[in-house]
């Protein structure tokens, strides 16, 4: 995959960068090949390429200082924090400076009554969680992995809590960017809405680092509910679970999580996790509200999953039979790629009108009969996003083109329902051709605002356009 | 106001022009006064400028048409949907061409299943719900105006339901937009989230026109719920009100509309709608739910209430009393005028974290006190929004050079708290040095952007910024 980006070829860099470099961050550049293959690696099937050198930075002074040296030098310079996305998007396709966050990890303000806090784009997700859990308050986006904010923020991550919190795009209110010329710009206010000018924090959400780095990041949170119920539940076909999440949320049930598995997922989940659910297509839920409000919730969606073949209603509000619960869905990822020791994951990613999932997922489940390559789905059902995760065994070359060819028939199709080629993984090196066929001409927009933002294209090159 | 952009000069309509508009769209021309005062009158403060003609189109391909007309003779071009921005927003200063959106009001799709559906521009909020109420399904963003959907997406409008359901920047899937380059792309698709590159669907939310011309909108929808309940309760203090609302979204009850209107509101409201409500701070609420969940909340709610000094917590959830109700907060706009037949009306509009509220409304208060000019205060107060209402006497100039003093100390006094100069009116030609007070560097990277976009400069020009 990576090949026409390295074939854009990288420059050494020019003599005294690093020296420069040093004088603004001490001892805190890295230079050795396992650093930089760390952040020049995926977790995913993409190859490595590394950067020239890695910089861990301390403030968004640093950040700025070193944004002036880059670009002063004409250098590649790549956002890099939890290295968890799933795209190749902080993959340095053309060298040069990595900067890394993780170190920048402060909770900065938590204002209890305005339901926000303010973090440094290194705060991770659990941290966070578990820093404000005391005050009663909870941040709720979740895509999986334990990532940092300001990645979360710059692929607009979202995950299982999106259908009743929303997408990075809605938790973020303000963020404060080095933007490529070095300047240090704050978004937006602490207001919890504004008409005031273009919305900048939305055109930074999701632009991967190519149009600056994002450095710190104010977000909404919400009060951790009085109560929290789980339930499983298992039905006879896909249909009637796609069914009971589409009639769930028509009659207006604010359903926190509704995760879809299906049966080759819950039978990788049953031999990993040591769980002995039915291996059919089984809905995970998570209710949240008062007492009462839950009670009502689970008693609504049993009668429409009932009425739509679902099996045992299993539920409980207690904390432990929670987790039990969700363990499969939480562990589903390593169940899957468990399925072959050794294996290298590919997870795709697409989101269609929840009207077209059923159909979507059924006419994937035909495909994947047909390849030999282990592969299962889950999905985050109530905003119509699944996932294939593929287990490629490393030895057979052939299987990663086989994948590929897979990719795109579940891509085309999810267009082909007037869909997205990525719900909430981004666009990074994996997916550009498959932009240009969902948005058109849209994407010359963005290159209108990639080269007036950034007109050398030094910020994280080669990810989503090529220029 | 307008001085400074009739300053920047207008030129003549180039020969020719508005022949060739005639031969794209026939006599959907107009170029007589009154059509042309209409579409350069504000419904406030703002001298009339009037465009050089009016074209009311019928399709996007005209739009485009017309744009490329525009564009290839340097003819300034404004949007027009129904007229009812409040800060100057499509204001013609250079004069030029306005496109007239009204006349493309069809409902092009509505997708029950999926919740969501796409109308032209000229569509109206009041229009879309009477379609969508057979269905069972509504559109919650309303703006009180009856204003067109491209031009509440044009200036990201919200309104009494915001707290609940989010503003146009929530509310918006996709939009179908006529680039500068005369190009028509889809910014989106239908899916309820993607992570596919540039977030262009937020970038053209609340651009007020100056980066193309919204055509059609894809907007989520919602189902209408079961029980919907109202309710009103004066407090003995402002203080009092606020912290019902800090207390009650704290403890997560989903309230619908939470609306604060001040003693000098009610008695204008009192006096012009007939109503005999306590000329107190008073809180009119609504709660959507199901039967159940809405008793629920409107339980919690009183009980706040009460807590914090609140008197009679009258509430129902029949129609007529719930319409009865809200009608002070309905007619307030007009009851506010209603003080000083005659008067020009001046609405301003700023927002702050919902802990600074009380402080900033009373220091409002105290320099409305001050002034002899009539004032009253409405606020979205769950979103930390307000306005206060100005009446002035058309035939005492000096009152208008006092009201933009109280309106630079309400703006300040919004900044210094972290807030916004404006929650959802926009920026237009009222706010422009607010929007730089507010952001400093980063109006630069609008900057950038607009002239990336809009090379020449004539999509709306003179709005939000100066080039």
């Amino acid at each position: 995959m990576t090949a026409p980006f390295n074939a854009q070829g990288r420059k050494p860099l020019p003599p005294g960068f690093l020296d420069a470099v040093r004088a603004a961050i001490g001892e805190r550049l890295g230079t050795g090949e396992a650093i930089r293959l760390q952040h020049g690696s995926s977790e995913t099937h993409f190859d490595p390429v590394l950067p020239d050198a890695v910089a861990f930075v301390h403030s968004t002074e640093e950040v700025a200082e070193l944004v002036r040296l880059c670009v002063a030098a004409d250098v590649p310079v790549v956002a890099f924090g939890a290295g968890t996305s799933l795209e190749g998007n902080i993959t340095p396709v053309r060298g040069g400076l990595t900067i890394d966050l993780s170190e920048m990890n402060a909770i900065l303000a938590v204002h209890p009554a305005d339901l926000d806090c303010t973090v440094q784009a290194g705060v991770r997700r659990e941290q966070l969680n578990e820093y404000l859990r005391d005050q009663g308050l909870f941040f709720p986006i979740d895509p999986g992995a334990n990532a940092t904010i300001g990645g979360m923020a710059s692929t607009r991550a979202s995950g299982t809590n999106a259908v009743r919190y929303g997408t990075m795009r809605d938790a973020v209110l303000s963020l404060r960017v080095v933007t490529p010329d070095g300047k240090i710009v704050r978004t937006a206010r602490r207001a919890r809405k504004s008409a005031a000018g273009y919305d900048l924090t939305r055109l930074m959400i999701g632009a991967e680092g190519t149009l600056g780095i994002i450095t710190e990041i104010t977000l909404r949170l919400h009060g951790i509910p009085e109560a929290i119920s789980a339930a499983v539940c298992a039905f006879e076909t896909l249909q009637g679970a796609v069914d009971t999440v589409v009639q769930s949320i028509q009659i207006g049930v604010p359903v926190a999580r509704i995760e879809l598995l299906d049966a080759a997922q819950m039978k990788a989940c049953n031999a990993y996790s040591k769980l002995d659910y039915p291996e059919q297509p089984t809905l995970l839920f998570e209710f949240h509200g008062s007492e009462r409000h839950v009670e009502e919730q689970v008693a609504t969606v049993r009668e429409i999953a009932g009425d739509n073949g679902g099996g045992e209603f299993l539920w409980s509000n207690r904390t432990e039979d929670r987790s039990r619960l969700w363990k499969a869905r939480h562990e589903a990822f390593y169940a899957a790629m468990s399925q072959r020791p050794g294996a290298i994951g590919w997870t795709t990613d697409v989101c269609v009108p929840i009207s077209r999932l059923v159909e979507c997922i059924v006419e994937t489940q035909a495909d994947l009969a047909r390849s030999s390559i282990p592969a299962t789905i889950v999905g985050h059902v109530g905003d119509g996003n699944f996932h294939v995760v593929f287990a490629i065994d490393p030895a057979a070359p052939q299987e990663m083109k086989e994948v590929e060819t897979l990719n795109e028939r579940i891509v085309a199709r999810a267009l082909a329902m007037d869909g997205t080629c990525t719900g909430e993984h981004g666009i990074g090196l994996g997916k550009q051709q498959f932009l240009v066929d969902e948005l058109g001409d849209a994407v010359d927009l963005m290159r209108l605002v990639k080269r007036a933002i950034d007109p050398k294209g030094l910020f994280n090159p080669g990810k989503i356009f090529q220029p």
